[in-house]
């Protein structure tokens, strides 16, 4: 049965040296996130995962949830249970408005405390994520009425939310919706269509569902310039804010599918159900894109926390299972064989899953600060650059943790050799799970085209402008230091080739866009290799500073050997890892001839 | 509901106009084998797999295997009757001895069929794919009497045969095997101890089973030098071949896994059974490795037919599925959405896998007609490289083939969206299915170990210089010919990357052998990567006469532009997938220092 640790250590590591985060006590919720408190929720949130949900998990697993006859949905045994516990801990408003209810603590904890709930429970742990993807939308969008109608209660936890965008023909192209919306006398509006794949769509956790659904209003132009987003409740809520009756919404079906079978992904039909509109007619997508960005950088998260619940159990098991002995002579001869961490293949397996999992923590960290100063900062130098670093890193962290976690989950399975295949072992389920966040939230491919296509020449290529000097900044700055030198050194060159893979679409891809197209996805994984290894950097530079005062002061509860092995780390990162934007170059380099030259019939 | 057509005419293709087979038709069994046997022989088979197997496939998913309370268990509905299909066509024993029953055709043409039903059934081929190992264990180190009393029937199909190693303690390094065996005044022995992961240890679709099984007979030395190798019929066969009473064999449960349910992985519980020495005492890993060099070229080719049939399936859904518009302007104005397959992603990630399945497909009848030659060929010097070739070739395939096989699978769900995560599409079961092929038959880690500790330098580095010498020779050959370039030029990169990672290891393996350890994973990868590329090298030039003769007279079924449409995979290859080999010999180069440095403890 599979554990976890939440990486509590780390992640004040993190906060506190890496980042920083005092520097920003003049923003919002900043100044009540004291170290103190910060580690005393990351611990207890740490504590009901280990101990509430990630014995669930595999429970989740095999039961899956039931749908009845009259729609209704049954979860898993003890998921109800769990999530009275979370609702009565808080979590869910942790970083919503103190006005509606929430904490005001900032978003970064709360992605922080994602990362843990999805490594002990992904399937759980999505019925609470997607609530505060639609508070959002609500609160950037949303009228003062609805925001107080529905508000209070999505952030205390006992409403979710979910969001409602797919339908049978229509998945990444929302112009194709057909989902129609028909305005009533009272300003309301009558909704009627089929969506699927909605993710808690139906669920006995909550006395309500809160589902925002895109429509088109009857009359509406084509395309996505006729959409609107919609508040649609599961059950009428009456003014004085008490539940009525049920409005015209039932889960028609839910799916079998491969993993996160504790999550119920639901087909929600809507027949003539009354739902308010969010913000203006036909800007749907707009308000959408609120959810989005935050949700995106939630499935970036949930590939780290698969990558990390998949490293921390293949690193027990590779200290416990005795075979073989290592090559250069046995290293416990007192044992019938050494423990299989003893072998270079097993070693580098695990080390290339950590090198990528801290820095995928300090990604996500870094994008969910900037989240938070383009939300809450007073300084406008620094709130756009905030926004446009946002924009920039969402699709990275949402493509690169997802394909990485994923991939890491199947290396963490193949160290269990022929018991990681079976299921009692529980690490094929983290691979399962795993998979659908490089799916869910827009594709990997879309991520890797909204990067180059959107996020590249926007404003000017402002933002990857500025990225790119935070990097030269960095390298320069550091390295002429032997301490360094091992992450910096490759770092500078993977930067060489992501400036050469920029240059090279701006100079092929406008006369031919397919040129771009068919080198988003290496770009992205070569841009996703370069952000991680400037947090290699970042850490190291910490690390340095640290080692420096003494272990004595080393803050957090990492020791000095804990700090030394970052390094380690790190130089395995550089050496190992970031080698691979060379490949990636050439092949961008290589451009669309080969992959569009053959007839669709040729396939 | 997945479908899976077998590409017979591309391995007519290969078998006539690239490996040119009439060449060996003075070895035994090839002579038989004219293009009009094998090419109805591949037909029907393919018929078999298409109509009969491919059905079963979601079935046998859905049902899994059921042990009863007495030890029985019965496998998936359908199976039996398909099996029976498989018995009364031949189909076991294709390859096999005449002298036993068999038809005596090339082992190539069994390593073919092997594919089409491993594409259509994973499940259910592993039933009938290991018996294949069995009567070569058999018929190599077994006495008269064994192969007269257990070759025919085993040929016939009637009883199948299964190959028992692991032990709860013992998978990898099987020198902790403990499983006992005690002589008896018969000279027969009685097995006692546990074995487990055995696939079809117990079913319902054989009137026998023989159980090939490693055990230590008492008294001998420790280690993997004690081991014996034993036939241990389910149920006793009389002198006169007629079935006796039940052996002390029984299968004590069966595995819950990610995969291949429609296949029983079975705990076997040996109570005092009786078994007979194949071979010598002590000397069973010897004759287990005919065996498993069988085994490991026959998982190998399922990773291969895994990829394939997720691509058929993915390339079917990348022309129906409708969402967005081409980069380049609508292709198909009159429709809502252009076909996904207009989009230079997700062309790129079909050609990725079909620029392997064919590479892969030609490296597997490579391998197999080495295979075939080192047994048959009446030629020494031919039979020693051929031996020497299938000796270095079969880590490679087993390693790469199911390493890419199963990311293929992965890759090719991702264009279904959504729907590839949900069960009824049938993909997600490609991928769970493609997982086991890298860890049986030795985990993919150990592979690599096998060809750069073992292969390299066997015999003096013989089998790698020749390797080196014909992918030499067919680059020099051939880089001056424009229409070979596209392909001949960056295979001669990455030969010299391979060619320095060789030499490299040579100059620091020695010294420090975890130097060889830390790079072998990549170092198999890198060496598939030019063994693919020469494959397409050779398909290449295949194409190139083909052409040059006229399409009239272009053999198989492929007409002219099926032709030319492998210069474009080939070209696609060098240009995307073989610059990763740069890439390889930076992480080998960089040597075992940031592995081994972590203490145990950090991890």
């Amino acid at each position: 049965m599979p554990v976890y640790t939440a990486p509590t250590d780390d992640v004040m590591f993190l906060l506190n040296d890496v980042f920083r985060i005092e520097r920003h006590n003049n923003v919002a919720g900043f100044g009540d996130a004291t170290p103190d408190v910060v580690e005393a929720i990351l611990v207890e949130a740490g504590k009901l995962c280990a101990e509430v949900l990630t014995p669930l998990n595999r429970i989740g697993d095999i039961q899956g949830c039931t749908r009845h006859e009259d729609g209704r949905v049954t979860t898993p045994e003890g998921f109800k249970g769990a999530y009275d516990q979370l609702v009565a801990g808080g979590w869910v408003g942790l970083s919503a408005p103190t006005e509606f209810g929430g904490q005001g603590l900032p978003g970064t904890l709360t992605v922080i405390i994602n990362e843990f709930m999805a490594s002990a429970n992904l399937a759980f742990s999505m019925y609470s994520g997607l609530v505060q993807g639609a508070v959002a939308a609500i609160l950037t969008h949303g009228s003062d009425e609805q925001k107080r109608k529905f508000l209070p209660k999505m952030i205390e936890g006992v409403w979710a939310g979910t969001m409602n965008l797919t339908e049978p023909q229509c998945g990444t192209d929302l112009g194709l919706l057909r989902t129609k919306a028909v305005k009533q006398a009272d300003g309301s509006y009558k909704i009627s269509g089929t969506k699927i794949f909605i993710s808690g769509g139906e669920q006995d956790l909550t006395s309500n569902i809160i589902h925002l659904v895109l429509a088109r209003i009857e009359g509406a132009p084509e395309g996505t310039r006729g959409i609107s987003l919609f508040i649609v409740p599961k059950v009428m809520v009456n003014d004085d804010g008490t539940l009525g009756e049920r409005n015209g919404v039932v889960c028609g079906s839910i799916e079998h599918k491969m993993g996160i079978h504790g999550n119920s992904t639901c087909v929600m039909n809507y027949d003539n159900a009354t739902g308010y509109l969010i913000g203006q007619e036909n800007r749907g997508l707009n308000a959408m894109f609120v959810m989005m960005n935050e949700a995106r950088l939630g499935v970036g998260v949930q590939g780290l926390a698969l990558s990390e619940v998949a490293y921390q159990n293949a690193v027990i098991y590779a200290k416990e299972r005795l075979q073989g002995r290592a090559l250069t002579g046995p290293k416990f001869p007192d044992k019938p064989a050494d423990p299989i961490i003893v072998h270079p293949d097993v070693r580098r397996t695990l080390l290339s899953i950590r090198a990528f999992n801290e820095a995928a923590r300090a990604l996500t960290i870094q994008t969910a600060l900037y989240g938070d100063l383009a939300q809450r900062s007073q300084d406008a130098k620094e709130k756009q650059h905030a926004d446009d670093m946002m924009g920039l890193l969402t699709p990275v962290v949402k493509g690169v943790l997802t394909d990485t976690g994923f991939a890491n989950a199947v290396n963490a399975q193949q160290m269990f050799g022929g018991h990681g295949y079976i299921s009692e072992t529980g690490v094929e389920q983290f691979v399962r799970d795993a998979r659908i966040p490089m799916i869910y939230e827009g594709a990997n491919g879309i991520q890797a085209l909204d990067l180059v296509g959107r996020k590249l020449p926007k404003d000017g290529g402002r933002a990857v402008m500025a990225f790119f000097a935070e990097v030269q900044g960095f390298v320069n700055a550091h390295k002429a230091d032997e301490t360094m030198k091992p992450i910096v050194q490759p770092l500078d060159a993977s930067l060489g080739h992501l400036q050469a893979a920029t240059m090279w679409f701006m100079n092929n891809a406008m006369k031919n866009p397919d040129n771009a197209g068919a080198g988003a996805s290496d770009y992205m994984h070569m841009f996703g290799l370069v952000a991680l290894g400037l947090m290699w950097g970042r850490i190291a530079l910490a690390v340095k500073e640290k080692l420096a005062e003494g272990t004595a002061s080393a803050g957090a509860s990492l020791d000095a050997q804990a700090l030394k092995n970052k390094l380690i780390v790190a130089r395995f990162f550089g050496e190992k890892m970031l080698p691979e934007t060379a490949a990636q170059l050439k092949r961008i380099e290589a451009g669309a001839g080969s992959v569009m030259e053959m007839a669709e019939g040729g396939f």
